[in-house]
């Protein structure tokens, strides 16, 4: 039986979690009055995280990167409508600075506090109200949906959840909309458990749940230098660290994989301008890896995407990407099927009705498959469809 | 001094060249009354060719190849509205056969004729009205503007024009608008000449012409399973042949290089819903392969293109293309300008006034110029805006 996702548990359903928001006055846009969170543990963690792969990336990258490097770190403050991007030698001292404010705050090492970023790039933070906001925040164990409402841009709602693992909780918040083509992370995840867990595996689980969910994920085409996931566990719920091939071991991983494709998902759905969940299921590649690579290639034509608005079946779109796309093939034994209609098949297109299939991509989700027929690889991602929305949200986004 | 183009000649501006174009009732959409169109030159000629790379391409594309293999080839007949892809055994079946009618009609061998077909993926030609139209056409050498607007799709306004080499012209037509992002060919563009040049010299003049004209071009991210380019060489200009090293041979290569960035250049204008042109410079890349690439991933950026169209000098989303990309430099060295104006060095913002540069992104074009310092490699590209209008177009062009 897979795992059952709490849609409405935080990053403080775990015990030992505390979480507290404010509005620093950052954020001149987008959804909510909050715009700065600050997460932390009572006690010290283990952590792990993933980070974005594009070589120009934020402040705060560079900042975490060193801070996790040794499996240890207990807290993070987010700020959105900044994302300290592209902001030089200055920039990384901010970034610093803020995470010193917090250290102080919370009584922690400094160098176990971590700090993320999000919003326009090229901006400095504007450092007065961060260091009043950070002052003003009070932490507690309820914390975590507000927390959740704090880091998100352009998202319109928050998105969380939780899970269970024998006695212990894996739980987390997400932040997408936009800028969302992740390659090694998403753009902002923060994930806890209680769970005892032993630094090289929480790694180890994390990597693996986020090339499943949020590396699978695309709202554009366009990977952000702020991307990050950090996992925190902190042994509140007692017992024996999980390791490789303990107790648990299994379970955890399955867990934190589910938590994040749930995240992942809720994502996709509120991707800027977005009025459809797309999930794209690719069978019967060479391995995992060319399934992957197709999923992604898929989720960001701006032909599908703009297809799936108008809930057109132009699956020659479809066909289109596979035949650009470096998957292994033999063209007699591809098939495509959209919201379960087999359409194109043995090199030509099927007797299928197209307002039969139009009338089934009128929901809130459609499925698009493709079997390639030439191997057992598989990979399942999700994205959104491209309306007029999405251009008037980034067309003027900045000015 | 580089090549004149004028914008009012067309691919029966060369000596010798007639076209001829009707109304078929193929097209049920987009602009003109004209979607079949059939262009001839009235003796013999060496052609060049380069097809899409897409391994999923259409019938048109498996029949051309072999045709123009053995670079002799002397008429084409283009369909606007269905692009017979997808289509399989009777696609092929289909497409042989208009392209023997239209053989029969011209008094060639059916192996001198060629096949262009444009539109909707997996419907299959509508024989008939094909049948009707190709013995209803009459070929003139006033033919070539209408032929250019037979081949149009979601395209609002025709492309062509001719230029001279010495005592010969070459003339020439494109079609773009949408599912644009070439790889080794356009959509479809035809090109004339009335100058004699050898086959091999005319298949390298025009593989390096497309390299670096139609292979830089973006309207989206889709590459089309039709793109074909064709080149005619019909010596009604007189002469000993053009070769490699020999008279007339570099600035018959260079004008064939203006005319392709011509037509180019007026297919990034009139991508779908697009409101302005926009020109990628990359210079101070490793190796011209590297800057292209990065032209390329630059012109497809949903954010960039939305960032255009609301005249927002959101830089940030520039970085972050360069930050995922392969190409090489150093960040201490990358510079950005936006319309002339610096907005990215050393790392950081520059003190530029953010208001002078989104009216200066308020004209036609756009210019966005990228130096990475760290090699001679430079390249040049096209691409548009993204509009809510490009959404409308392309989420009902279907059913």
């Amino acid at each position: 039986m897979p795992p059952i996702i709490d849609p409405s548990g935080t990053a403080t359903s775990p015990a030992g979690f505390l979480a507290g928001s404010t509005f620093a006055g950052i954020k001149t846009y987008g959804t909510g009055k909050l715009d700065l969170g600050i997460l932390a543990s009572d006690r010290p963690c283990t952590v792990a995280g993933t980070f974005t792969k594009a070589r120009l990336h934020s402040a705060s990258v560079d900042i975490n990167r060193p801070r996790t490097a040794d499996g240890r770190a207990r807290a993070v403050v987010v700020n959105s409508g900044c994302a300290n991007s592209s902001t030089g030698q200055r920039g990384l001292d901010d970034g610093a600075l803020v995470a010193n404010w917090v250290a102080e705050k919370l009584g922690a090492p400094v160098d176990e506090v971590l700090i993320c970023s999000t919003g326009v790039i090229g901006h400095f933070l504007p450092m007065e109200k961060i260091e009043a906001g950070t002052a003003a925040i009070a932490l507690s164990p309820d914390g975590g949906a507000e927390f959740a409402s704090a880091i998100l841009t352009t998202d319109t709602r928050p998105k969380h959840g939780s899970v269970r693992v024998g006695p212990y909780t894996i739980g987390g918040c997400a932040k997408g909309a936009g800028m969302i083509y992740p390659n090694m992370a998403t753009m902002l995840a923060f994930l806890t458990t209680d769970a005892p867990v032993e630094a090289r595996y929480l790694q180890r689980c994390l990597s693996r749940a986020v090339d499943r969910s949020f590396n699978l994920v695309a709202i554009d085409s366009d990977t952000s230098p702020s991307d990050t996931a950090l996992l925190f566990s902190n042994g509140a719920g007692g017992g024996e660290p999980i390791s490789a091939g303990g107790l648990l071991a299994a379970e955890f991983a399955e867990a934190l994989e589910a938590l994040c494709i749930h995240l992942a998902k809720e994502m996709a759905r509120d991707g800027e301008g977005a009025t459809r969940l797309v999930e794209f299921r690719v069978t019967g590649a060479a391995n995992e890896a060319e399934a992957a690579g197709l999923v992604r290639l898929l989720s960001i034509s701006y032909l599908l995407k703009s297809a799936i608005h108008g809930a057109d079946p132009n699956w020659g779109r479809i066909i289109a990407v596979i035949g650009r796309s470096e998957a292994n093939y033999d063209e007699n034994d591809v098939t495509v099927a959209v919201c379960g209609h087999t359409v194109f098949e043995r090199r030509g297109p099927t007797e299928v009705d197209p307002l039969a299939v139009s009338e089934a991509m009128k929901g809130d989700t459609v499925t698009i498959d493709v079997s390639l027929g030439s191997g057992p690889g598989s990979a399942t991602g999700w994205g959104c469809d491209l309306s007029r929305e999405y251009v008037t949200i980034n067309a003027d986004y900045h000015t």
